[in-house]
């Protein structure tokens, strides 16, 4: 019988959630052989929140955060407070004392995953990371351990709930983002402060730990471009469709041949035939291409208190089956080079324009002639029978060009006089 | 450095898909301290094939397959050639001497997994079975190790490319199924004796390891119900599109409340608000309905050279990196408990029936009378504008029933004297 006492950081919805399914299943990890327990919980104010979920066993509550790191009686320290600090500084001192850590927490691992895993390493503890992107999907061991054996060329996610709920229920409903985004922030599917998600930022977060563990360099967040969705407007899924076309906010990270990497948060207009347009709702999807493999999907629940207790506790029963030895399931087993991001001449695709101009005469025309000036050919041009000439929409889709060709175009193309919105850019992605 | 020499059983098309990603992989490796190469390769008639891939290094290729097993330059067997002897016998030897071993081969771990995991665990070897299983797609690591925290309560995947590709094109084209399989046979994606794809035996073997995996239970290939795909008709997927469904030939594993597994190859009519609805072509996916995690889904190709060398380099890698510990990630780490098969009264499901019928009068009241008498509710009748009175087909959905009912009035309605062919039963899936 092996046996794992663990000392819980955090006892929100997460830690609670994880608390409860840990005492769901310890009969049957018992019966395999691992005896897992609860031993200390920290949180501030606990008292209102020691009876929240039945423990069995001795179990110390407690406010003060360090003593559960300390505390003898925890072999593995459980952080699922989230924020920097105190986490850092908690994670920092259980690595010093030898202990492994299991955390969701991705903001953390994005801005000090080296610092983390550096320290670790010296102590010879683990860093399992695997709740901290897309939740219950099992992604990063599958890119850790299945394709272990395999070139990573890409991984492209639908990483954030929040946004593909509110870019799924525009094309349902056919409202405006704000609209949709009102309802999804009673349907607790968005924040009251929604910017981080919408923004792009959270993604962004999730896709630097991805990228870390498929590229094996040193991503950091500035590297990742970000654009949100809030400038979508209805007629964008109306020409969508015109296109055989989702929009889906997408974060890609790719290996270009020049070996350098492509890394952004943005809006796609995904092809219908890809299983990335069939994800819809909160849900999550992650896309990895390998050399060998092919293509694969993995498809879940990327957020939410019990797919993410499953990450947490796979990882925990990872390192009792393996005795918490060092660097097995970790995040930090390897060293990572320096990140070289791509330059935006190297990173090709088609593109969907959306303008929407006050109508006049010319419009096309002068938007032509930027085009051409940035060597860029159209491909097509989409207009649908929208009334209002003071804000019309129409489309131009281009040909598969660089992004640095496409930044020159658009910066002429803004200066013209007729814009009711500035022109907005998709790729479009099979 | 951790070093591990490989003795490759069978020099196929998968053996030598093996080698040549092997070859491709090892500076990547190496940098990340694994040296990894290739000493004999054993194949009958090896002569024709030694020069097929470039290999580095000292290798000995042989006829005489045991000699790879016996080598003492050989610490990891990797076997590729299939079939049930001699490979089950090299296996056992390969154990026997406390050597590790990677397997592709789903007909004889389903057929003798038991005792080879057995045999494994005597001498501390391990058993990495991972390609056995839809090629590429790492499903038997995400059971293993990512839910192991959680109750898996389902599988259902689809496990057989070729029915997948045969289903979708007979979907697309409105062909028969016989002129889709003669099409499916001439671009390689059916043999040339179908039966055990299109029969479902296949996806039985497959079936039974994710099952046992799954669910802990000595599964056998008797233990799963079979139908093949070999009757379905283009009229099938007319009313399936009525119903906004899908023909799918899934494979199945539930535990019922019971505690009992439900075990099944067969056509569902599955909704196409279903990821599994939207997996075309050769394609496998597999969904994992967890406790507290919910639904996955894990697409990818299923079959074929290089993803399968894809999942075999990864459970290398994996030895490798653990210094072919016994029982890491083995399939024969746990002890499986007896397998209890449900009963037909327990497995319930909607299902739509098919008749195809010489039109007369009384048809319908015929049909109901033993639907009435196997006490189950009539949901819908469908009948879609087809001319021919000698060969009429159509549609009655059921309210959710157990199959045990189905089969009463199924029996009961074969002995009607209309049919042109007999009902057929399709369970109706979300």
């Amino acid at each position: 019988m092996k046996s794992l006492r663990i000392g819980l950081l955090g006892y929100g919805t997460v830690g609670q959630a994880f608390a409860r399914l840990l005492e769901a299943q310890r009969p049957r990890l018992a019966a395999q052989g691992l005896q897992l327990a609860i031993t200390a919980v920290g949180n501030r104010g606990i008292e209102r929140k020691r009876t929240a979920v039945p423990l069995r066993g001795d179990v110390r509550f407690t406010d003060e955060l360090e003593s559960v790191v300390d505390d003898a009686a925890v072999d593995l320290v459980v952080e699922l407070m989230g924020g920097l600090s105190p986490a850092r500084e908690l994670l920092l001192r259980a690595f010093d004392a030898g202990k492994s850590v299991v955390t969701a927490n991705k903001l953390l691992l994005a801005q000090h995953g080296a610092e983390l895993a550096a320290r670790a390493r010296e102590h010879g503890a683990a860093l399992g990371i695997e709740a901290s992107v897309a939740g219950g999907i099992p992604i990063l061991r599958a890119v850790r351990e299945s394709f272990a054996g395999d070139t990573i060329t890409g991984v492209s996610g639908i990483l954030n709930g929040t946004c593909n709920f509110i870019l799924t229920d525009m094309e349902s409903s056919g409202r405006s983002y704000e609209e949709v985004l009102a309802e999804a922030q009673q349907l607790g599917y968005a924040e009251a402060d929604p910017r981080s998600d919408v923004d792009g930022e959270d993604a962004a977060y999730k896709l630097v730990l991805l990228a870390r563990m498929a590229f094996g360099q040193e991503v950091g967040v500035p590297d990742v471009r970000r654009e949100g969705i809030t400038r979508l407007l209805p007629c964008d899924f109306v020409y969508a469709e015109m296109l055989s076309r989702t929009p889906r906010q997408l974060a890609t990270a790719r290996r270009l041949p020049s070996g350098r990497l492509e890394l952004s948060v943005r809006t796609h207009l995904v092809s219908w035939t890809s299983m990335l347009a069939k994800v819809t709702g909160p849900f999550n999807a992650v896309r990895l291409t390998a050399e060998s493999g092919g293509d694969f999907v993995f498809y879940g629940r990327g957020a939410g208190g019990d797919p993410t207790a499953t990450a947490v506790l796979g990882d925990v029963v990872e390192l009792a089956r393996s005795g918490v030895r060092p660097g097995v399931p970790t995040f930090g087993r390897e060293r990572l080079s320096a990140c070289t991001p791509a330059g935006l001449e190297e990173i090709v695709s088609p593109y969907a324009l959306r303008f929407m101009v006050r109508d006049r005469p010319g419009i096309l025309a002068a938007l032509s002639r930027c085009l051409a000036d940035a060597d860029i050919n159209i491909d097509a041009v989409f207009q649908a029978p929208f009334a209002d000439k003071e804000a019309l929409p129409f489309v131009i889709t281009l040909e598969p060009i660089a992004e640095s060709q496409l930044q020159r175009a658009l910066e002429s193309m803004r200066a013209l006089p007729f814009h009711k919105e500035p022109p907005l850019a998709f790729p479009m992605t099979s």
